[in-house]
């Protein structure tokens, strides 16, 4: 059989690829018309890449044939522990654990027994200017489902 | 000595005594004045609860004056781990894992090597309506801060 | 303060109180008029038990009032390796490490890239007669959720 | 001695090669007559294939012939913990801990002191039209085995 | 409500007072009239213990009420780690390490692909006397399960 | 420096070289004339292979000189959890975990303090016809060895 | 049923105590006649002591007929990882992490394939002067078992 | 750059080489004069042996130059898990499991709050003949640190 | 015999005992006449407190006989993951995963093989003025000790 | 694509490179005018190594582009466990066990609630000459941040 690489592999060749090629995530997002967040987290093996922008990445990074296979796979995806020791990642697993439990009873109180969903969801990541320090204001955004039998 | 209690024990108690006053969380903040995720994370004993807020909220809930003197105490912050499998609150740690990488990669492209403070740091849970099912939205809102030898 | 008990010693208190009063589960479901399983899982502390089904179980088992008040508490839900090891629950997982790829490829190919909500989800427990020997089926049903940005 | 392949990289080229055919589950399953679950858990390495239907399969998706001795060989089972962080298949873990222990109390109460096989088991995964949303039906159906001295 | 014991605590309870009683076992094993290993297991908590042979017990060691009642009840079963490191359990676990895999490989060659039956399971502990040193001799018996779609 | 295979390599072209060879582990054992379970665990690496029976293996599979040698070399022993999920040698550690206490308790009452050795030891499997299924019996038979300062 | 104490809490019981009495371990070993290491891990819950040395030792520290009753009874020994992180212990499991595969490959090379036995085991702590300082010498002591099928 | 391999590497090589050159540790260790447990050590990739020892060594083993190189370099020494189930190396382990509580206290009542240092630190492995069976002598033997500010 | 108390549950006492005092820790450490950072690791139970100053410090916050003889006990000493996730501790074991590797390779390269002592050691907590906002300055001062056979 | 190196295989490069080179850390440090520490820790892939910096190492050492390139990418840093069992490492870990909380309890007397800052921080390691032997001195220089909403 032709030789074939797995979505991490994949993964990695991307970041260096992206570097090489002196490209942003923005811009490859731009490039696709997608949001930035979507983009890297489905460059980086987390979401099947349609077709059509998996191969407009691939001529922007020059990649081989079986990157772009890979990028459109199904994804297996990622292990919750797995980069939660870095440092930028660990802070918002750090801020889960001090306010998680905020967050459950809050939920509680405004839309009863349920979860905010990961599935119908998205996620955006803003800079915010501020005199004391510019801030990192990222939002979660998931549909509220209650438990119903 | 006079017996005491701890800060877990006391935000045991907060919890009940509050469900049986009949009093929701929003109530509680407003009383002392306070955003509502901090006045639930502090209650639930993840911060020191000045003596002024302690007190006015010892007289909402008609809490003992051990229970009180807990909720003003330095606390140690919760374990990442300790509720994370409650489906209210792992949604957001599943979150983190497949899109953390891509929070991580964003923040570097716009700001350099850092991170997200989870100190200097504030958090929002708001309801957003949504014909096809209204949505949870929370806010993570830090300060920037750069690796600087 | 009054005493109070936690949705775990609530548990164990209707374990002893339902033998000791010499009925069935399924019994104790009918009063309250929910299905079997739904009702077991509330009992358990796996959900909250509204006021008035609260009530009709502590009456029929003679709970004490702040056993009643527990079950109606909005729970913190089991942690997945709490009970694993046991023989009867640990064949789920088993089969879950057995086929679960397979579901998941199932579930791909036929809807999409998605989940089956744990939350918009029932379950049910039946019996069926085979003469090799009956068989225990359950059934997991939940509604498909797409990744949906 | 002549090269060889394990069943877990016996599972990657398949699930390319499938990919490659352009071939769905449920054709490679009607090709060599076999319910859908078991054709994909044993193709993905959990169920030893025996000659003739595994050299169907390594026809259909033009396998080496290495693959297709590595898909008769006996399985060494793969591990609960492996996939469970997918949302996926976590969804059934999930379920699990929230449930369990009802499905637990169940099996006692109409079967006595038992356990669902695993082994002398069969599962099934259905699609299921509802205006609501279509659901994901997934029924596991095993012999009851009771403790038996 | 009345006071209850849990099966662990009636484990505890049982061992001291069959030292206390000075009885053995096996005596204990005799009275019943069950094999040694089903009735030590079953008075440690594994299994619960049927009405009669309860209050039999009981009666030989003085149990309390709610010991006997907890005998009675079906139990949740113990942890494979729980004992794990105690050198007399360790060494049967040991030897399934060393061993393990080539029972695995025995039971496939002999019997397909399928299991020993831990619940349609006998096991037997024997004395066997050899010049160099007596021998443990233990038994473990299970009917044989083949995996059955 | 010539090249060299490991124990671990060395095991994994055992088993496939023996089902090329269409050999059974028992006409294995009757070659090197060795007990069945003491060959399989031997050519698996739990134990040196002496070079004449490592020899007349490697003349029988056809192995290569360096996979004859890794067959020689003194193993460290395979850890206790590796295989563990497996379920044909997970209903083994399962029923540890349901007798493991019994049997300890047993042993103290005909032996006093010590252990069942897993040095000096030997393990047999066998199958028992039995009307109600074929049973699987796998004996551990171990010199006792008491605690002795 | 009378109470009772279990090994744990009488080991505290006897620190507390030993402490208050102004007694050695060493004079406390050398009033029943043994040698110190088994006494202090016999009293700390490691061995049974024998009817006449636990009435001794209750008589020299004044402890209540439970406590000498649970120093009698059988003890399930204590978990490697217990109090591995306390420097005084962690030290020697430091040195079995640097010095054990050497310690492995020696014995091998003097005895063949086997073990140091820890049940036939004896071990002793001393004070060797040294004028850069006064060491610790632990000696361990345990008979050879080879790998005898 | 040119080839390099690691000190895990080497020590595999090592183990390898030294076989197939049918010399002892024991050898070794007398041809470049130092005791044998550190030199087994050191070559196991746990001490950086000088320079003049390791080109010894590779000339009596027939090393490459970078297996020579690797030998000398700063180990970064192994976890104490790693080797911890191999039964020859557990034997130590369990020992400082049952007895490390009470060497812990018997260090304290001889010298004051303090360790045993496993840096300035010796060990030595024997075989001391014994009509019921030879021992395995293993002493440790470290310089005694106190606490000292 | 007397009731007792363990050190974790003087050290509890201690915190609140100080609190109601109005004392600072440094006030403490003034009224022994000890550095603060080891005045409150000993009062937290990390180690044995001289029985003059704990008696000090019993008059000064009033504390019972039983906590001020807890003070005195030896320690085992505190689990390295016990406060782990604390943030301001984590921040210096995240500081040790990010420069621990460097630091290593510093004081290999300054001082040769071997390790700073953590027992002939001291620690410093110092506040530094600094117009860009005040800094943490936490001083690790221990003899080096060079592995030495 | 063209080749690539992982910043840990850079790391190994870097670490095998320097040696054969005979160059110090020092002298690394001293050639692109950085402190030693943050030089050590970034070019074992802690930091990302500006472009003029990574290419005046990779002359000084002839690392191959790739390697060069490694040095510059952002990390993904070291998790905390990696090399704790490492003696050198171990000891500011088994400081912080003993240590930690006192220091915590010192910054909130001295600064409040809050943290010393891992990000705007620096690290120095000195030897101080000292006639019972000289001392590792190791300064964690951090940034105090209060928690601040």
């Amino acid at each position: 059989m032709e030789p074939f690489v797995t979505k991490s592999e994949a993964a990695q060749i991307v970041k260096v690829a992206r570097t090489r090629a002196g490209l942003t995530w923005a811009a490859l997002a731009e490039a696709i018309d997608r949001p930035a967040p979507w983009t890297v987290s489905a460059l980086l093996g987390q979401h099947p890449v349609p077709k059509a922008e998996a191969e407009k990445v691939g001529d922007l990074l020059g990649l081989d044939a079986e990157v772009v296979e890979a990028l459109q796979a199904q994804p297996t995806r990622a292990g919750i522990g797995d980069d939660l020791d870095d440092p930028t990642i660990y802070r918002f697993h750090e801020a889960l654990a001090v306010y998680g439990p905020a967050i459950k009873e809050l939920i509680h109180e405004e839309f009863g027994d349920g979860i905010m969903s990961a599935i119908n969801f998205k996620l955006d990541v803003q800079r915010r200017p501020d005199p004391d320090g510019d801030r990192v204001v990222v939002t979660f955004d998931g549909k509220f489902l209650d438990y119903r039998w």
